[in-house]
């Protein structure tokens, strides 16, 4: 039986993750395909478990090691638990985040380095990567505007403006380096325009062929 | 004003550790060192909750790359609220193990492969070691007969004597490598030879001087 196809779907906020996971959803199982949705951190009861503890508040401060091993244990468990397991039978595998995430929110927003965080991928997840990935990228003052609604972005202070820039910039530098792997989608558009970029995204792969 | 030191104990199962632990940390209190003991893993509330993560029963498996997560997430809290804050005041810190367990205990016992753990530990910890190590060292029949008290040491399976084996050659491994280091104390003979071993470790390592 064919391995399973992984497709990972990232991007900043207001981006529109959710909604254009649905289309990708709807139009592999269009395809015939079965389909696993999936989410990071989280997606076994044990990495639900670790993500309660990285987000419950506590007195203490969470190192950022810490956080970041945290973040890495739950993926393990989720890499060994669910997603291979359903490659492994054919499924496909979308999940709304994956090591991406980490790079850019906690290695460039962050400021936790992203080399280190790439050395600690590299020797936990050797060669595992999504066969795909589509970067739902968008400008940050209007990702901004949009999770505020009609409010003005200045209610976010400069910090956090900077916060999102560097996360958007890592995404960026990320799929220029590996662009067999990245589809960069315009996501300041409308959301049909939107959908139709990452309906062409995905027609494109699957016209790849779907065996590896 | 000068940093405290850092003193790890390891050894098997049987070895008499918290009994020489509090050996130490008595001849240090003599000295007029202040003296803190703490413990792997664990040493912190949000280290607490990650031991209890990994010794909590569950049904789902529990992948090995996660324990060995967990493991050092708890050890990174443990490092940066803990230790290296009481070394900074000049206490001096005595913990009931460290890296060298989890190296002996995951990567040699349960196999997860020695060079990638001490990969791990030198991207998160780079040089931060204890400046010593007393390893209690004890044959595996030894320890296993004291554990079972006067009881015969085939209640232990095959299985669990060749782990034991293992750990303990890993320790002995370790030792080996870094002579400067550790101190390695043959804690098979009786507890007032051992504990005089011990004294006599710590002894000389005051002698050397305690600014590092």
């Amino acid at each position: 039986m064919a391995r399973g196809r992984f497709i990972s779907v990232e991007g900043g906020e207001g981006a529109g993750k959710s909604t254009n996971i649905e289309g990708v959803r709807a139009r592999l199982h269009a395809a015939g395909l079965r389909v696993v949705v999936t989410r990071e951190p989280g997606g076994t009861p044990l990495a639900e478990e670790i993500r309660q503890l990285l987000l419950a508040p506590r007195d203490e401060g969470v190192c950022e090691d810490t956080e970041l091993l945290l973040v890495f244990a739950a993926r393990m468990q989720h890499v060994e638990r669910v997603i291979k397991p359903a490659l492994a039978r054919g499924d496909w595998v979308i999940s709304d985040r994956f090591t991406d995430a980490t790079i850019a929110y906690q290695g460039a927003g962050r400021r936790m380095g992203v080399e280190r965080i790439q050395a600690l991928r590299r020797l936990l997840l050797g060669d595992f990567a999504p066969d795909l990935t589509l970067l739902l990228d968008v400008p940050v003052d209007s990702g901004m505007q949009r999770l505020a609604g009609r409010g003005a972005p200045d209610r976010f202070e400069m910090e956090g403006r900077e916060f999102f820039e560097r996360v958007r910039a890592a995404y960026l530098q990320l799929a220029a380096a590996e662009p067999a792997r990245f589809r960069v989608i315009d996501a300041a558009q409308e959301l049909p325009a939107v959908q139709a970029a990452v309906a062409q995204a995905v027609e494109g792969f699957l016209a790849q062929g779907t065996t590896p």
